[in-house]
């Protein structure tokens, strides 16, 4: 995936229809989590078997496709927007999951919170 | 930016602690909502000046990164999960958002969404 | 439920702290929203049975508690600012809610929502 | 507020179209959390001075109303699910929180996360 060509396009598309101006990275937090509920919209009522099964179900696999769409492009305002690496970023973080959470600590077991 | 191959390796990530039983859809997008949440949190209480400003911060920019990465790892997880092409959901969406919000009608108009 | 004098106590709190300059609504509802994934963040690895059983967990009971008056106190905060009054709110919520649901058509029927 | 006689109406609700089945504690949250963030989407990209002058909006405020009104429904749904007095809650959470945040640590100090 070029990121970089996406980015462009993205921040062209944002300067044609003067939305720079609202592109706070407060606003594209805001904006980002309320694209991710929108997903959540789509399961909030689905069973996990339901669930498992849409990947069956094409019309709603499009509304889903748009939706992690939109996640990703407001991703990628916010990562252009405070000049982070989004590849560099997920390497690094990859590397903090794997010492966080050893294998033989946590294997088959969900309770990845620190807060359970 | 490699898609595959962090796939491969968040997969590898997965599957090592049992923890693919988890991963349903459903799961999937609850998860990535909260890890959207976690920018929100640190955003909450500043002011727009304030959030321009962050991006000197690095203490505060090093946990913004993570958060970033997560919300993007689990959005991988996600499309692979329901076979979405996250590249290609991003132009399709990029075409629709440009039909959608013509210029000359959303020319400094942040009122971009239906329900306003 | 004693709204007012639960709306004067946390003024109280709020103004004791100075903290009632950052109460403005839009981070009202960024703290709302945050609250609310806390939430999600309990359940998001719990297969639906196990969110079912959650009721016998004291423990877990006790951390949904402190979420739970978290989203009130936020609901609170952010209703006072706006003059809203929660009880007629919700009241008239119920009503629309009767009209745009009918029995006959949503009776077993999950899709509530307007985008499915 | 009367909660047992809103509480009794909204399961009266539920059970006349049989939507008692979908509330499990896990898509009760997660609906919680899509209402939040419906007020989110409200504010995203409004400026800190355009959202206190919300109040004075009275389209936008009865669409906030009814999204408020949203959020409580499903608080009083999760509530009674999980054995929840939400008075009592609150008053508890009110407690822990002066105690966590004493007056002379954070007065005038918005950074009450943890994670800052």
């Amino acid at each position: 995936m070029d990121i970089n060509k996406i980015s462009q396009r993205l921040q062209n598309f944002a300067e044609l229809r003067d939305w720079v101006q609202f592109h706070t990275p407060k606003n594209l937090v805001m904006a980002l989590a309320v694209e991710a509920s929108e997903l959540l919209e789509i399961f909030q009522w689905l069973t996990e078997e339901e669930s498992k099964q849409i990947v069956n179900d094409e019309k709603i696999i499009r509304l889903i496709r748009e939706e992690i769409a939109d996640v990703l492009i407001y991703l990628i305002y916010l990562s252009d927007k405070l000049k982070i690496d989004l590849e560099e970023a997920v390497y690094q973080k990859i590397k903090i999951n794997e010492m966080k959470y050893p294998i033989e600590l946590f294997k088959g077991n969900a309770k990845k919170s620190n807060r359970l």
